[in-house]
């Protein structure tokens, strides 16, 4: 096995604590992973990463076989030596983002064609290229090619997705040549859960390493969402880590950890940095409010994150966010990236310690926000 | 004084050694001070410029004024405290950016009247309105509004800006409430060496702390600029520091140096290395070539800066300047920053063991290039 999982607590449904070890580290699950779509947490450096506690990223394969390409990242030592994060990495399959990026997409049971959202060029990932560019980039943990449809959707198109990314996923295991990468299972079947059942039935009879719920926070309600969790979370083996695709701010991650959910991975956190909101204990911090011009606190007086603890002000970060500074976008993304690594760390002890439901309703009644349209967006971070 | 300056090698011409003293730090002569436009050196932290061995950096009066506004940064301690910066700090007058950057300027013989280039409102600078901002910022060091005219221009234009630049020089003079800066003197006059001379003769007569050679690297040639370089350093005071401002390129600072220059501030390095070029001590390296595509060599394996010591290899930040991911230029930059720090470090300790002629030879090898227009650019870094 390329990976290992153990289960420290809970069971089939409801909160769980795990310990996942790969090839590059052991970390504690639940766990979130921040989006490093081309090789690099927007704006981060490897090292703040660390520093801030980040065990897992998530790259993008659609992105990076387009650029620079997989042979470069595979001669660099693969991605781990590229962009040199010894951490461990999961990349996904590309196939959510030739759907929402790029150009005269063409699904068909063999594969999907399409061009590049780049240049225009014409491109073709079947099963069986996804793996061989996923081999490639290196990760620890790799995601087979599936059909991720829109929603909504007629129940036809969402029973031919199940079926071909079924189908598919046999072809990605057949392919496999490197025995050091975990492959999960992904299950589709969108807010049907009958469908959902027949899919995760099918996908884990194949004995994997892990298993995602992919094609959720894809335009469905939060009660949509929270309920397909719930019919499909249990119907995986107790002994693998689930990992729900796209998903990854506090409301969300709390509602799926009750669910049984062990890993995250989501935009949200570091895009909505970038325009100036950042997590603080209280809920959202839109930093472009004019109540922030003069406001000498730091984002989080409690915080220990590079800008909290820089001594860095709510007025100088509105500043320079208001002013298109870099380094304003960098604070801030820090910021929320240590808040979500802290939030796993007290979600995690609220489960240790038996006291999750009160730690679940803390964070509802503070980041919960009507709507769940702003999550899995198209296209990487 | 607010500073004090020791001249420990060298006179009125020729290339010097000195030590200046500030209310933030001491530090050796000649000097580079990256450009800090919006309170912030572009995409670095305070943390990487000590880390990198920058002891004085420029801030731009003109961009603070109209954003943050300097009530917002006087009340978070002056520049130092907004943007958590001990080193030293130099504030300009704010003149050069009206005239490159804002739109409907207005000259006029008591100041200038110009519109926001932000959002197009109305604004007037007059020499006692820019050192009561300069006081609010709180800089080490501080410039007063001068004229800087275009060039070419007619002598008679240059005439008219060298008179206006002296009697707005005594005025700034007048107008001064703060003993804990310091204000240098502005010499005018474009390449006509008899009204750099008249000038000179003028600014120096108000025993300022230092004094700066304005109006240079605007568009004339580098010879015209040697030349009134030559013509204008020696009529300074030996025992102040001289700048020369907008100028900060290796064979431009090996040419000001050997004619008595001591200080200066340059956008150059910091903005081409945002667009992927660097320096390596074989002259400029363009990262977006299709040559380093695959290359995985640091961008100078003798480099100890964060980009080259950490292992990020060419083809990794051609990877990244090629997305636009700021990571890339994040490491370009701080790249620059070290080379010429380490730049300034090699040269002075060539002026300390007489071998500054070999030095200045070997520079102007490997940097000069033909034309000189890339310099002294509009507004701010």
């Amino acid at each position: 096995m390329a990976i290992r999982f153990t289960l420290l607590e809970g069971g089939a449904a409801g909160p769980r604590l795990g310990r996942l070890e790969t090839p590059h580290g052991a970390f504690d699950t639940p766990v979130f992973m921040p989006v490093g779509t081309q090789a690099t947490v927007k704006s981060v450096s490897p090292a703040e990463l660390y520093q801030v506690g980040v065990d897992i990223i998530l790259a993008n394969t659609y992105h990076l076989y387009l650029r620079p390409g997989p042979e470069i990242i595979a001669a660099a030592g693969g991605l781990h030596g590229f962009m040199r994060w010894d951490g461990s990495i999961l990349t996904d399959s590309g196939g959510f983002q030739v759907f929402s990026l790029a150009a005269l997409r063409d699904l068909d049971d063999d594969g999907v064609t399409f061009r590049s959202h780049i240049d225009g060029s014409a491109h073709r990932f079947t099963p069986e290229k996804v793996i061989a560019i996923e081999e490639a980039l290196g990760a620890d943990i790799i995601m087979p090619l599936d059909d991720c449809p829109p929603h909504p959707a007629e129940r036809s198109r969402i029973e031919a997705a199940v079926e071909r990314t079924v189908r598919w996923l046999e072809r990605a295991v057949r392919a496999r040549e490197r025995a050091d990468q975990a492959l999960f299972g992904i299950v589709q079947g969108g807010v049907l859960a009958d469908l959902r059942a027949q899919c995760a039935r099918a996908v884990t009879s194949l004995d994997l390493e892990g298993y995602a719920i992919g094609g959720l926070s894809v335009g469905e309600s939060f009660e949509e969402m929270t309920a397909t969790l719930a019919a499909t979370a249990p119907l995986l083996p107790v002994d693998r880590p689930r990992y729900l695709m796209g998903v990854g701010t506090p409301d969300y991650i709390v509602e799926a950890v009750a669910r049984g959910i062990d890993m995250f991975d989501c935009v949200m956190p570091t895009r909505m940095a970038r325009n100036g909101t950042v997590f603080v204990p209280g809920g959202r911090l839109v930093l472009r409010h004019a109540r922030y011009a003069d406001d000498l606190e730091p984002l989080d007086p409690g915080c220990d994150c590079p800008a909290c603890a820089g001594g860095f002000s709510r007025a100088y970060l509105r500043h320079l966010i208001r002013a298109r500074e870099v380094l304003g976008l960098r604070l801030t993304t820090i910021h929320n990236l240590r808040f979500l690594t802290r939030f796993m760390e007290d979600l995690r002890a609220s489960i240790a310690e038996g006291r999750f439901e009160s730690f679940r309703r803390s964070v509802l009644a503070r980041f919960r926000r009507p709507g769940g349209e702003d999550h899995h967006e198209a296209g990487g971070s």
